[in-house]
């Protein structure tokens, strides 16, 4: 259908997959109980790939390997994982392996490890850790999930508004306490309020003589320490921002978000997105039967009640169905086209919303577009189904009739597909939420109604 | 459903989103052709948001805004634009204002802009290039669309391998023709090929007299300029990476690609993903009522192929619905379970194939999993089901069938799910590409025909 796809596929080489090598040799050592050829592979690997390789093997093995890897585990491997399956994984180790392993991790991934474990199992973790970190922990703990605050690391730099750039490179030279990477250089004025940045680049390429205040950006964003980790990522992605300053309420440097960070909120959301519209929550592959099962069975159930209700609207056209069992036959067409049609613009809808190019200064001229669209697909496959429906059962009326369905459930598709994401959204609920489910109980029910009804009313 | 998702919307503060007075406001400069007020305005905003303004009113406006700002253009705001949307508008500028926007553009996105354009339009904005960033964008439009090296930017900062920090940073301070941003400095040797890099901020941290050698990052990976996007964003997003050198096929630097990009490229793979599962080409809101029907159609009309499919199999069973017609009321439950069940396989395998997560090493145990998946949810909702066609007719054997069609449908619904997408993968497509219509096809066919099959056998 879209010639580019095939022509971007072509040059995949599968690069990055996973080596099954690596999984082969892991298992061997294993089972060999080879402790110091197991640190040896892993050292060539990335804590990327480490926590993929836990993610493939199965739960006895992953036990094993976290036992026989023991205090020299990399604790990058878990702040790279799959957030449930690190938090089983931490669960079973000991006091002395988790301090060990934790210790060299950056206070923001600490934080991403623990705000999903329970409250015990949390405390057990933090007291692990040395004093300095525990406290920044516990502070990022205190912002709300899912914003800025528990994302932001509070190692920064920064530098007062009077320095040059000599001052800040000596300064940087000097300082122990520097986190491993960073960017650019904040310049803060006496009470720490941000009033700026500077680039690395920037600095690198200028004389030591200049001050550093005429050397800031113009662009500079600061971003509220409880602002949605969503709109974080939104704001990174939108105004390519490589890092931004956190301040709090009242405008005082609090911390900092770096892209990496960003990236991965970006792409949650949009996992998190493909996920709800179908039908299923926050759900990997690591995820055992037994939860897989209870995951999925909430959305089924729903999708149990709504088809009852599709059925019910069926029953109610019981003796037409008798008279004309076509119609039996070619209901289904009439729902299924329906859903489709729906879930197109639902799909449009819900990305938009996300990328914000649906607001509230468009939604009206969305809504009529959609109606427009949803009347024109209508019209034409009003004409073919109706022309097929008419030489089937060379019956003209009911080739009629199967058109006026369709154009009434395409038009109702467009308009569900816009209505219901954009009401979701208004209640502060994600647009992907239910809303599949939601869009196809309206074309499913509209679609037999409105075939069966007319068909009631004009055939019989 | 989900608890999270609710708390996280709480603290959304709208933040980011289109400012309505903004675009009002544009709208009256417009009108009044007030080309000064619209330079002044219009220099208060990032380039990104202006591009979401364009996307945002109308086409008569849009084409009334290049007219008005004329010369004045901030080239940026193309390159931060839908793709159809900036060619569309670029083609209707005269050449002079197509040289005067573009020249500040880096040729990265030059290429990213003109890329899709038809031959003679491409050419038309090539030459309004001067001469150098002309060879530099005809050299990346060689390489194949969608791969590294239509994503790198040529200019970038290297250094050979006996430098020192001292060395190096005066060298950058005399440099005239470095990129705006960069993070890295690569260290290559004299054949060009890229040994190492410096991450800025170890460089600005260490003594002047040390060597750059001591200095290179352990986790150093090129990118080789025939690679995937999609991979080249894997990577980025899976190593954390904030720039990556571009090597030849002898492994000589080419070019570098910074995160900006690659998280773009992320975000649009994602975007892609969602849109084909829910039966939508490239499409976005600013494409024409025209555009999007006829984007639609062969979406559509596929479903209808396959929907007229799943007709013809319950037509062979019209006697027996003649002779029950509470089949024709249940049978869409059977259709509709297995359609939902499918697609929440297909979602998870889909999204597991993007992240590499789903592999030939663990495809079989993938495959097992969703089977019992199925059969576990078949089985519950077999129960369910069962009891509810009992009471509903009062016709116990009607009951069994239910159940019996629920446990085969949903069932089927896992193994179409995980197999679809694998299929079309291990052939190099897209693996969300028509997925959903396959997957429901088979479960629509196969709900039908059990159903109603079974019921022809049994309970007539």
């Amino acid at each position: 259908m879209d010639q580019n796809l095939e022509n971007e596929k072509e040059f995949t080489d599968r690069a990055y997959e996973m080596d099954s090598t690596l999984v082969d040799n892991v298992l061997s050592f294993i089972e060999s109980q080879n402790k110091r050829g197991l640190i040896a592979l892993l050292n060539e690997y990335h804590a990327a790939d480490i926590a993929d390789l836990f993610e493939q093997i199965n739960p006895n093995s992953r036990s094993a390997l976290i036992e026989l890897w023991g205090k020299e585990m990399d604790g990058e491997v878990f702040a790279e994982m799959d957030e449930g399956l690190s938090g089983d994984l931490i669960e079973e180790m000991p006091d002395e392996v988790v301090s060990s392993v934790l210790k060299d991790l950056e206070t923001d991934d600490v934080v991403d490890l623990v705000e999903d474990l329970e409250k015990d199992e949390q405390s057990r973790i933090i007291e692990a850790l040395d004093a300095v970190d525990q406290i920044a922990v516990l502070n990022s703990l205190k912002y709300p999930e899912g914003t800025a605050g528990r994302l932001m690391a509070r190692e920064l730099v920064m530098a007062p508004t009077h320095w040059n750039v000599g001052q800040t490179i000596d300064n940087l030279r000097k300082s122990k306490n520097l986190p491993a990477q960073f960017y650019d250089v904040v310049v803060v004025d006496p009470m720490s309020k941000p009033i700026g940045k500077v680039t690395l680049s920037t600095l690198l390429r200028a004389r030591r003589s200049i001050p550093l205040i005429e050397l800031v950006d113009d662009e500079f964003r600061t971003i509220p320490v409880t602002q949605s980790q969503e709109d974080v990522a939104y704001a990174f992605n939108q105004y390519n921002m490589v890092s931004a300053p956190v301040v709090d309420d009242e405008n005082r440097l609090v911390g900092v978000i770096t892209m990496d960070d960003a990236m991965e909120v970006l792409g949650d959301e949009a996992d998190e997105d493909i996920k709800l519209l179908g039908g299923v929550g926050d759900e990997s592959l690591t995820d055992t039967i037994f939860v897989t099962v209870r995951q999925r069975f909430p959305w089924l159930g729903f999708n149990l009640l709504t088809s009852i209700l599709a059925s019910i609207v069926i029953a109610q056209f019981s003796s037409t169905i008798e008279a004309i069992v076509a119609l039996a036959v070619l209901m289904p067409i009439v729902a299924s086209m329906g859903g489709n049609a729906g879930t197109q613009t639902l799909t449009v809808a819900v990305r938009a919303l996300a990328t914000k190019d649906l607001t509230s200064a468009n939604a009206w001229r969305v809504i009529r577009r959609e109606a427009i669209v949803g009347l024109l697909n209508g019209l034409i496959f009003a004409i073919i189904i109706g022309l097929i429906g008419y030489y089937w059962y060379g019956f003209p009326m009911l080739g009629a009739v199967l058109a006026m369905a369709m154009i009434l459930n395409l038009l109702m598709a467009g308009l569900a597909g816009i209505l219901v994401p954009l009401l979701l959204d208004k209640f502060n609920l994600d647009p992907a939420l239910g809303s599949s489910a939601l869009v196809t109980t309206v074309t499913d029910i509209v679609g037999f109604f409105a075939f069966l009804g007319l068909a009631a009313a004009i055939l019989l």
